[in-house]
């Protein structure tokens, strides 16, 4: 029977640890009595067993769960509710990791493009990707575009809409979207590269899909999503007959969950069909230190099942001046997403832009 | 300017509060160092401001932040990302309340059934509503019809899915609300009341909007989602022109959201729509205090701006022999969800249910 494999982080005593991992299996399973179980079926089909109790210190287990594939459904919702359903609810418990049998990886397919699908739409080999962030809010989409431009004409290779900027009566999505896109095809004609100009698509499915019809209309080549603002289920509604277009998954709201982000935003998240994924990079506005940013681009890139690799793209308060330390830390196969640091040149901004795009050329990068 | 008030509990130095508020404002509109906002629309329309900055405990800061309403852009997803989009990145901030300006409740208009609806469509009145669920997963779906018809000739008020039913091959949805909504109806014949029979929706948006509208032909009267495992914009769009049923809110995987499950589950859940809100109670399986389950019954039904109260729904190991405390809790605008501690009569399945019912009606309860 094919399982999904599940390890909890309990903060539990010793003498109380295997209860609790009883407790646990039932709560995400039947979420009943263990006496209340009888059914033959559910017994052999359902409740699934648990398979590792190891201590991390004291106070600390990892508990590993082996969950029926069944009880899933292949359904993107029922698949989080097995994962973290009613456990999230419990305080002494994290989801840790999580390894998925192949019945699944079928059933999502993971990103469609991912690191290799992007480095053909951005047209760049053998180098980190360089990436840029419009902002902030409250500018008009006029006002955007000319950033847009000014970014694409500096060699920046994907400009991306912050996630902040929504269907704003200040900044309409459309009005936007048709502006810089046409930006960046003004910039092509200068230089000879078109840029990959990425809105963020936010709302409910219906307005997301709704200005997903209008970018594609418009010639835009990938889309940005914040998967746990929008829910995750619609990320792979998106992927699964939705669009064609290369999805970057922005974490937003993503990070107050008690899951590890290498589980959520490395397993989870290219699972569900993501081929590039932002998260906060170490030495930034952002916790996360270099370990866990070295294990969060593993996970995006290693072998994985069938599932092709995803695109890691730190972020979050990095500078230019970084960047060849950067680069050694992170590889290749990246892309390095440059905001604020570009912003604060100020009058100097296609300099500064050009500054980076540069740096990221000398850097090089080794192939990961 | 009509702002949304948000209050942070921040864990941070009092040497570094004030540093840390401008950057959280930053972080969540602009997302830009100060130096590098120049806009004069932005500064003015789109920053906000720090409002208030509370001591709490040592290390441990209350920080109050104005956000003008604009930045919400009215939009579900937009909204979540203005509270707790990037924040929820950093481990040291918890989103721990929120207050909404006139447009924010009439643009989301919050529960359109709340208490009065929900006592209408299950025709109790002057006591607490009793609810069970329908499990383990993994019985067909005869077998979860058999016991909804156990549970409403017992005279249970509202039966519903296990929030664990999906679309599974071995019951599927269809086959399980066609057998359960005629069990209540079946039931109905004998006694003269008919239960709600409340199925789970759960999938992608469109798989929800599918099974709802089966469930509607159906003749049933209620569902129940799971805002977190489908997305909260999700919740909304159902809400807004996809169903006319009322909607029981499930809690599953938002329990380890950073956010106050008050805020979370009593506010938002509230504003997006819920009918009625599930929540684990005191004294079963999970550890919310006694303090938190009466501020969470509180926030759901108090008078808030003009949204209708909603009806708190605690569950989660509650038993029949805490009935009359539990009433005298929470109070008769209330539904008590008891599931396992039935299930564990087994065969006295019947008695076990009447004894619950019986004992709702004798508590009574006082109107809240």
């Amino acid at each position: 029977m094919e399982s999904v494999r599940v390890t909890y982080r309990a903060r539990v005593d010793a003498n109380e640890v295997e209860a609790r991992a009883d407790a646990l299996l039932l709560e995400q399973s039947v979420e009943l009595p263990r006496a209340a179980v009888t059914d033959p079926f559910v017994e052999r089909e359902i409740l699934g067993e648990v398979e590792e109790i190891a201590a991390e210190a004291p106070g600390s287990f990892r508990i590993t769960i082996a969950f029926p594939v069944a009880t899933t459904a292949l359904d993107p919702a029922q698949l989080l509710n097995v994962l973290f359903g009613n456990s999230s609810l419990q305080e002494e418990i994290e989801l840790a990791d999580v390894e998925f049998p192949p019945s699944v990886f079928e059933a999502f397919g993971g990103p469609r493009y991912g690191v290799a699908g992007l480095r053909e739409a951005a047209g760049v080999h053998g180098r980190p990707l360089t990436c840029t962030a419009l902002k902030p809010m409250g500018l008009s989409a006029k006002a955007l575009a000319k950033l847009c431009e000014t970014f694409a004409r500096a060699g920046i290779d994907v400009i991306k809409d912050d996630h902040g900027l929504a269907d704003h009566p200040f900044c309409r999505f459309e009005e936007r979207v048709a502006a810089c896109q046409m930006a960046v095809e003004r910039a092509a004609d200068a230089t000879g590269r078109l840029a990959l100009y990425v809105p963020s698509v936010t709302g409910t499915a219906e307005t997301v899909a709704t200005q997903l019809r209008f970018a594609e209309g418009r010639g835009v080549r990938a889309v940005m999503v914040s998967p746990m603002l929008i829910g995750l289920p619609v990320l792979w509604q998106l992927v699964h007959g939705k669009t064609e277009l290369p999805i970057l998954a922005h974490p937003a709201f993503g990070g107050a969950l008690r899951i590890a982000p290498e589980t959520l935003f490395g397993k989870i998240f290219r699972l569900f069909g993501a081929d590039a994924v932002i998260y906060p990079s170490f030495g930034g506005r952002f916790a996360y230190g270099e370990e866990r940013c070295r294990r969060l681009a593993h996970v995006l890139r290693r072998p994985w099942g069938p599932l092709r690799p995803a695109l890691p793209v730190p972020a979050g308060g990095m500078t230019v001046e970084r960047v060849p330390e950067l680069v050694d830390f992170y590889g290749s196969d990246t892309m390095l997403l440059i905001g604020g640091s570009l912003y604060e040149a100020g009058e100097a901004l296609l300099e500064r832009s050009r500054a980076f795009v540069d740096s990221v050329r000398a850097a090089g990068g080794t192939q990961t």
